[in-house]
């Protein structure tokens, strides 16, 4: 690749190098750094209108503090490619999201200067705090924790949490409120009016400004906790105590100042340095910044995927032939169809309208399905609580978030036995958005409540009847379907409805000696194994077992009385996944036959195409077909690693 | 039982019956409800305080709402015995949290008037605004919901997430926010002092008193929308928009009011019936109000045990001999040794410093152990965060609450590998609070995760090696320690620290044709189960196997080479736990022998002594005995009922 970085940028490898330059000329690094981020996502992919918007914040918090000693906590992380850029990372930043290269999220294996590793929102308080407060145990005094959190995350349970303790908590924690009034889709809730209404206040704009000018006559350097403690008081004389949201938490808040005024966040910044206690700065920025487009259009901008940086065409792939849909589509869709029928259809996301296709039905039904912002705990119990009014509600959640969730799912939905329907979207291996986000757990953590229903549909129609069965009357426990990221296999998809079953799966093909018993979309990958053992005269049985919970005893005794060897295929953890449902109920039986297990390792699976990592976890087609080839040939490879 | 309810109290059958009372009767309701309550848990057990302290606002709840038309909803629900009282559950309160009896929180199976199930806090606004925003789109715009939440529940994430969507919802959602400044322990964080500062400030209030005059003037029946909009904008004029925390999320706040007087709290509920949009009443109660020395010492007399109701006297078992200690103590005590000798240790509790033992290390070591509040998600990624600096943090959660920590658990520990060290109380069956508060799933959930430890101790002196050996440099991944509610079997307990290799059971006993392996306490049944089995000339080994994950394949290698039937038992769910682990480890060795798997059946157990419900679990002694006569007699009745 031959993108060049800018003069500036060229010099800096840490930001010891940063810190060398003059404060005039800081406008200049944050622009080439912009245009660095251009250049590198337009031809690499990756998130995009994050980093954009905050990159003289980016460049402002390294000139002025001192990492990796004070230590900076991205939230989420996707905004942190300008940091990642400034410290140390500039030359290989193309490697960023790709197998084997740069994480797309700050990650502390990675680097000095990512202090917390991060993917899900919302967790930066907690940690800056906890940094903190182990610094001011160590008695590192002049150590600085920074939290730069955006006010999506903020409406997150956790980051509440944090701010409710931090309060408290007698340490100098500085957390940034990065105000772009978005989530990945505009964000949502009554925080967020609250940030707008403060924002656009012009009163309690002018107020704030007083302060400021009251503390710009102050030498910063000289301000101690006592001082701080008489401004406070004297501030108090315009602002009564309880006049803020943060400073009902006992946080000082200040702000809101323009997140894009290089010289005013570099002030700022450099002022707060030396003001103790818990504090909040709060910065407006514009996500997508610098970049006409992506300002315009902050949702299709925030991972576009690969673009024309000069016209912003952003590339399609193109097809001569029809191709399957993304299964989040065929989600979307159905659910309108299914709410037309049946009018106690709600669907519900917290804060992925979006990337969930809900946002289907929330343009064609307005009043009847909702973002609710990043809550994915307060998603579930919400929805528990219209199931108790006889609601049938569509909670959509990507796997890995439900596991913020999962309390509600037990305690709020299953105890209860109420018929919510989670859909868990990016069930599996999610591709380049690495660890944090791979949805590798949720068999494993889902099949052990009791009165849940857990499934996963092998290809479109599947999803389609699995949705359609989940909200009939006659399903009384909580339904959950998981699904993949990505397309399907059924360019045809939109199928007539069709009741299945609880708890039945289907038998694909008979076999020899063999079968193959799969769950969900690595259903194909079996069908494809299948075709490519032929040439090597092998002939397994397939089995889709469609349901992990409750698992179909018929179909299965019948595949452990026919075979000798079973082999289990799932896009989840090998521990405690549905490969373990089939082990219990063989045990129950005294099946003596060999069962091999394939799916996600016990182990970290990092980030790449997906591809590429069903390959590395070995049940991809291939994979596939070598696992059963070994167990023809009797092989015991695996003990092999086992026991070492 | 020959305790009788006082006159007014035994004309209540329902809600119905009250509201023939005059409002000038209602505190000697309130009074005869709260003698019933004390004279009921006096000699029968259970929670005690939370409920003294709403007796009032419970009987004037029911007095100006339609329940369960209009839907009651109640946070944790510790505090609901005067509903359950008033709705039909009088005469049969005297079987309050025993086997087959009434369950000590609100349940829907129950009693229709318990709208939500409950047993965890911070559920209440979320749930409420579910049914709220049903009873919307249903068209019943009559029916009212109503969130009852201490101060205490508030401060966890889910009810700030339920507030920030509530704020917005445009439904007549009231929240109750019931201010006694506790938990079971007493309450903690900035949102405690604020309640406390607006409770206390006389500025306030008499501005609030202003507008309460002001309302006080209208009658309730003509509030319309228009109306409460112009109220709320003249009230504007003495307290800005973002005056007030609630206020700020866009909840109209009123009170604080004195939730012992009656008529008040009369008045103002059937004002606020009539005031349109989300709300919050701000009621401050004291816990244990009525019962001088619950009032005195909230903590202990939050569930006192037996106790004279006349002289105050607690009922202490007494023994000839001495007794083992609780786990709870052992960990208490022990975290304290370790940290004396170790500077790095420090200790968080979510809210439960009491029922952990963490106080008293809190006492003893104030700055280096903390209660965080009932913010199980904020525990844990603080943890993270300060293990990022080489603290040993020492995070003691019970099991069930950790479901609400568990994508902390995954996404800020186990991802980045920091060796925080969780210890899991009340893992298993915990008795009286029933299926919301067992402790069973939590080795299902937490071995699916990559790099975690986790381990059970069959004793005291286990436990302590294992906190010993958690803490030490020499680990560098995190540690959970799972160990049940209650006594141990060591008398002499404080045995010298031993390190544990991480990974190693450890053999108790060789035996013939059948092994048992246990994991953790449940040990000690298996070895009064081995004795009972001498009888019948059986004799199985005995392996505690300690760790989960990782397992000890060396040992496991020996128990399937030796022994042609195993045993496993766990105070943990069958399905995808412990056993399973057992399962996968023999699939991959192609064992070819039985395996049993005993624990917490794949279903809901109810409440109940821990001894009532391991026999019905079938993990007792007695019950692991049965289960190996059968396997010996190689019956598979289990079979049975699997296929029925």
């Amino acid at each position: 690749m031959d993108i060049t970085p800018g003069p500036y940028l060229q010099m800096i490898n840490s930001p010891a190098d940063l810190k060398k330059i003059s404060r005039e000329e800081l406008q200049q690094v944050s622009d080439e750094l912009r245009q660095y981020i251009i250049d590198i996502v337009s031809v690499q992919g990756g998130h995009f209108g994050a980093s954009l918007g905050v990159v003289e914040l980016t460049v402002a918090l390294h000139y002025v503090f001192n990492a990796p000693y004070d230590q900076l906590v991205w939230d989420v992380g996707h905004q942190a490619y300008g940091h990642k850029i400034l410290t140390g990372r500039r030359d290989n930043f193309s490697t960023n999201r790709k197998y084997n290269g740069l994480s797309g999220f700050p990650k502390r294996s990675e680097s000095e200067f990512d202090t917390f590793g991060v993917g899900h929102s919302s967790t930066s308080i907690s940690a800056a705090l906890g940094m903190a407060m182990a610094a001011k145990y160590k008695g590192e005094t002049d150590r600085k924790s920074v939290a730069i959190i955006g006010d999506g995350a903020m409406t997150a349970g956790l980051a509440f949490e944090g701010m409710n303790h931090a309060g408290v908590s007698d340490t100098d924690l500085l957390i940034v409120l990065n105000d772009n009034c978005m989530s990945i889709d505009p964000n949502v809730g009554a925080l967020k009016e609250y940030l707008t209404d403060i924002t656009t206040s012009k009163t309690y704009n002018r107020l704030k400004d007083d302060i400021w000018k009251a503390l710009g006559k102050l030498p910063g350097s000289q301000f101690s906790r006592e001082m701080a403690s008489k401004i406070e008081h004297s501030i108090k004389g315009f602002v009564s105590r309880s006049s803020n949201l943060f400073e009902s938490l006992n946080l000082r808040y200040f702000g809101p100042i323009d997140g894009h005024n290089m010289s005013k966040l570099v002030d700022t910044l450099n002022d707060l340095k030396n003001i103790p206690g818990p504090k909040l700065l709060h910065v407006v920025t514009v996500k997508g910044k610098g970049y006409a487009l992506a300002e315009k259009d902050q949702t299709k901008w925030h991972a576009p995927g690969l673009f024309d940086k000069i016209t912003g065409e952003i590339y399609k792939k193109r097809y001569e032939t029809p191709q399957p849909p993304k299964y989040q589509d065929v989600f979307g869709h159905t659910l309108i169809e299914l709410a037309e029928k049946n009018d106690k259809i709600f669907g519900i996301t917290p804060a992925m309208p979006s990337g969930s296709s809900l946002k289907f039905m929330m343009d064609k039904m307005p009043d009847r399905a909702f973002d609710v912002g990043i809550c994915e705990q307060h998603a579930v119990t919400l929805s528990a609580g219209m199931a108790t009014q006889g609601m049938k509600v569509f909670c959509n959640i990507y796997s890995s978030f439900m596991q913020r969730a999962y309390d509600q799912v037990i305690h709020d939905t299953a105890i209860q036995q109420l018929p919510v329907i989670f859909c868990l979207d990016r069930a599996g291996l999610v591709g380049e958005d690495g660890p944090t986000h791979h949805g590798a757990y949720d068999i494993a953590y889902m099949r052990c409540i009791p009165h849940l229903i857990v499934s996963a549909p092998m290809n479109e129609s599947e999803l389609r009847n699995l949705m359609y069965t989940a909200q009939l009357d006659t399903t009384t426990e909580p339904f959950v379907i998981r699904y993949p990221r990505g397309e399907g296999v059924m360019p045809e998809w939109r199928t007539p409805f069709q009741a299945i079953p609880i708890g039945k799966g289907r038998k694909l093909k008979d076999g020899k000696e063999i079968a193959i018993l799969s769950l969900g979309h690595p259903g194909n990958f079996v069908t494809n194994a299948i075709r490519e053992l032929k040439a090597d005269g092998l002939d397994p049985a397939h089995y889709d077992m469609r349901f992990v919970k409750p698992l179909d005893k018929g179909l299965l005794l019948e595949a452990f009385s026919k075979y000798d060897k079973i082999l289990t295929v799932e896009d989840g953890t090998v521990v405690g996944g549905f490969g373990s449902a089939i082990l219990e109920f063989a045990a129950e039986l005294r099946y003596k036959g060999d069962i091999r297990i394939l799916g996600i390792p016990d182990s970290l699976v990092e980030h790449g195409t997906l591809k590429e990592l069903q390959r590395e976890c070995g049940f991809d087609a291939s994979g596939i077909a070598a696992a059963l080839r070994d167990m023809m040939r009797d092989k015991v490879t695996v003990q092999h690693h086992l026991l070492g």
